[in-house]
């Protein structure tokens, strides 16, 4: 029998691109605003501050234990407006397909973003399919962009560390990166880890109702949490200080590590954040965090200092200290 | 001298992606939103209802007449939204990049996008890189995605034709798909003709401001004015008649299509809107049209019927009726 595939016709704006859109889009994504068809949508976010945010995601393989490429383009974009201080409420989304993809491949990848959307409660509003032909993309490449809701009072920025403040993680590091590479390369070592990709605005807005003084949060992603946090230390002109041993690191995440010479600080996460904090309600943040499906694991890793400006170093299980650099280049390419 | 072009680096999250970040997009697109260097931006629009929209390109060739990749990403997605009613204020941008793309490539995209959003007056206030490994990807892929602002008691959408209105076209139709094709073929006939790829919002906002009954807008890309109308007839279930002698066609265009088959209808543009209004109005919209640099050659080219429900049909300039279908699939791949 022969396999349905995307065609060149898929993406042309005539008949095909709309029994395309009609008859696996629309029935997943519904609602008011898509199903309008318009080259875009009217929507009403509360009045205020709204965040806007935009990611790409080329992730290969397109399937992996966990997730795949639908699964992790909703929560990547939600998870960036959550860092934004915001509510995420609205997200357009625009495929870009290789001419032969698997309409199959495409089904699964859908039914992933209709349960990541329902699970965070974000609506789809405005889409677009563009069709390469063979060879000219790596079957699917997703870009979400999303708005969110500001409530007022809050102001988050990488800008905003200050010296006291907690640094909480909300949970293992490195796990999404390694299963990647493990299913990459074949390797074995990955066996019975997933991805963590997950919406965590449900978690945040749990923090956020009985912690007020959330200064800083970034879901560390590309460059792992080693790049959020220098990035931080260098906005924030503060010193990022780290205690190893409080760092929760799956054990076959660092096994991998150990075995590849990488380190699970600069591994990608999809399913984390990092949580900087006023101490007077670092307890607070981190116990509500812990309490939600994504945050069990929770743990406050470090704290932001005075000196040392624009680095983050590291108190070591074995009792020295260590600088975390900015990473320099790729370690992982197409991690997500 | 070695040609310096994008890598894998680029696209890791780590040092070399600041670099790119910082020394090629900062400088061009610098506000106070994107300088923060956060992983979205929070913005206030004017309170009341926002329009949303996401549209991807992947146009090869990349640079063209008249235009290039970088210039239509930002014109494609501020004439979606002036398609819904609204004022466009801000952009995201994802870059997907192959490796190897030639550096200069990118600042020439850069500085077109740079103009573009300086003669829309949008800001770009987020973005994203990715780089794919060579041949996983064809050099550049955009994504765009705007947020504009919709002024009370504008409600424009496909659903709203009404019998009676009249539609107005804002100039001359398949330009930009004809350059396309004849770059892609190296054909002689498009000799002197360039793509129409504009910033329609000013354009619009004068018409705005002497017709208040605008019911339906859409800017005629893939599958031209033959697909846009198709859709608005179904939408709104009306019928539409179109007047073939009052459709601008340039010479150069008319041409090109007769020699190679093509309906000059159904050819992409992508600096037109279809402007359908209220009778009442539709004399004071086209005169406020063609005082725009883009509107200069405005027609009304016809008009909704209350019959042939979800048809559109054509006086012919030799007297007959020709119904103008929907067509089918992709005529002109990666036109946009």
């Amino acid at each position: 029998m022969k396999q349905e595939t995307v065609t060149l016709d898929h993406g042309g704006g005539g008949r095909a691109s709309r029994d395309l859109v009609e008859s696996r889009f629309l029935p997943r994504f519904a609602n008011p605003h898509l199903d309008r068809l318009d080259d875009g949508a009217v929507v009403e976010p509360p009045p205020g501050a709204i965040a806007m945010t935009t990611d790409s995601y080329v992730v290969d393989p397109i399937f992996f234990p966990g997730g795949d490429i639908g699964r992790l383009s909703i929560c990547g974009t939600v998870n960036d407006l959550v860092a934004q201080g915001a509510r995420p409420l609205f997200l357009t989304v625009g495929f870009i397909l290789e001419e032969g993809l698997p309409l199959r491949d495409l089904e699964g990848v859908l039914v992933s973003m209709e349960e990541a959307s329902h699970e965070s409660g974000v609506s789809i509003v405005a889409g677009d399919t563009k069709v390469v032909p063979r060879g000219k993309a790596d079957r699917i490449f997703i870009n979400t962009a999303g708005v969110g809701h500001v409530p007022d009072g809050r102001d988050v920025s990488g800008h905003n560390a200050q010296p006291g403040d907690r640094i909480i993680v909300s949970g293992s590091v490195g796990d999404h990166g390694i299963v990647i590479l493990a299913q990459r390369e074949g390797l074995a070592f990955g066996t019975g880890l997933v991805s963590d990709v997950a919406p965590l605005n449900h978690m945040v807005e749990e923090a956020w109702s009985a912690a007020a003084g959330i200064h800083v949060m970034r879901d560390p992603t590309r460059g792992g949490m080693a790049a959020s946090l220098n990035e931080i230390a260098a906005q924030s002109s503060v010193g990022i200080r780290l205690d190893e041993k409080s760092i929760p690191v799956k054990e076959a995440v660092s096994a991998a590590c150990e075995l590849l010479g990488f380190d699970p600080l600069y591994i990608a996460n999809e399913g984390k954040m990092l949580v900087i904090v006023d101490p007077s309600d670092s307890e607070a943040a981190l116990e509500r965090i812990r309490k939600n499906r994504y945050g069990k694991e929770a743990r406050i890793i470090g704290e932001v200092v005075a000196d040392h400006r624009g680095r983050v170093f590291m108190d070591t299980q074995i009792g020295g200290t260590r600088i975390i650099d900015m990473p320099l280049g790729e370690q992982l390419p197409r991690i997500c």
